[in-house]
């Protein structure tokens, strides 16, 4: 493939929101409230539409007649890109909201920048997902603080979920090969730029909410390199099934 | 097919051991203790060793070149004949073995007059089974009573499991037409004839729990024609995903 690092780029960014999208979407139908449920239910699809716009992108550069759903629906874990933050189950209410709120933080940070790629394209998907995950931040930043300072019960219910996932956070700076190479032609973000910016926030968000920032320096990673967490496959099997058991059906 | 009623009289009994056996393997090193992980997972493995021999036979009679890897992992929800009661999830060890009690003592009965089928095949596979099948109910047994007359805590699980399971387990004595036609052959277990049986050894042993047998006459029924609950597309994504993923695969 020619183009292959922007293409790579591309996936990098997308697979979060696929991955995340398909998350959130395990509960339509199962929020707590119909309110939230809406809620959940219609950031999985701002996110699944963002993905469509990357993964369209990339099938042209791939120029070989892949498609958006062989993108989406037929590669083998190791061939996601997405941060492990993305992939972690709901396990509660309080895991789901602390999972967006982590990444939505980032997402935002990370758009605002794309937005300025000299990648028209790129920029033009920036432009149009930045609305929506403005929203998303304010939804999940909303609900951190409320469980925060809100029972005993979701005051340590919250706490326990963003300690567990805080782990995950450093990871969104790393940069790829594919990362590297796109910042010095101009088309990509540095994130490694954004991470100051980041914690920043999130601590503002969690001291409002009277929760405590986590200590710990101990960080995992490998999802931008494709060695995803033990939950990744079920997942997958789960994104994959209708596409693998009817192969090339459309809706 | 020739010998359709036969074929399919085959995979309602295998069908039912196979989605017991992903079950509880699912289950492998998260058991609660080392040794009922391990009992756990044997049970899985017992299961899965009988349906292997059931769809062996089941390909011979099809004759069409399909394998038993066909049978077991391509086929779609509605063409599984397990009953409902296998396919229902984990949730705790209390449902774990709840459902096994409830099945268990079924299976046994119904191997136990397979043996004596015309099919000298089938015939084999039950006296094979029944002995793997006598330990299984043993275990779960023991559990329920343990599990019973245990703590408050253990107690109430356990009922609640034996409540919420109780409504699946008229299905058992359901006749498909392939049943019927094999009754009338010799070949098969009249089922209808067994529930009295079943009931009373049920009864016994959760008399035995000091649980309370349920008092519920609505049944659920379903599975034997191809019409499942919520939880077997999950199952059937996570069951399936290795062979969909890399067609024609062995190990």
């Amino acid at each position: 493939m020619k183009n292959e690092n922007l293409y790579n780029y591309i996936l990098g960014i997308a697979d979060n929101s696929l991955i995340l999208g398909q998350r959130l979407g395990e509960l339509c139908g199962h929020g707590p409230s119909l309110e939230t449920d809406i809620a959940c239910t219609n950031m999985s699809l701002d996110l699944l539409g963002q993905v469509r716009s990357y993964y369209q992108y990339a099938t042209k550069i791939a120029g070989d007649g892949r498609t958006e759903d062989d993108i989406a629906m037929l590669r083998k874990e190791r061939e996601y890109f997405n941060v492990l933050l993305v992939e972690q189950p709901n396990t509660d209410f309080g895991y789901t909201m602390a999972r967006q709120f982590l990444f939505d933080v980032y997402h935002f940070l990370m758009l605002t920048e794309l937005e300025k790629s000299t990648d028209l394209n790129l920029s033009a998907i920036a432009k149009k997902s930045i609305k929506e995950v403005s929203y998303h931040k304010r939804f999940s930043s909303d609900w951190i603080k409320r469980l925060g300072d809100g029972t005993e019960e979701s005051h340590s219910r919250i706490q326990t979920a963003i300690n567990d996932l805080w782990t995950y956070t450093d990871e969104l700076f790393h940069q790829t090969e594919a990362d590297k190479a796109m910042v010095a032609e101009g088309v990509g973000v540095d994130v490694t730029k954004l991470k100051d910016a980041y914690y920043e926030e999130v601590n503002a968000v969690l001291e409002e909410a009277t929760l405590s920032v986590p200590e710990s320096k101990y960080f995992q990673k490998g999802g931008k390199q494709g060695i995803h967490t033990e939950h990744m496959g079920y997942l997958l099997a789960d994104l994959q099934y209708m596409q693998r058991t009817y192969p090339n059906m459309e809706w």
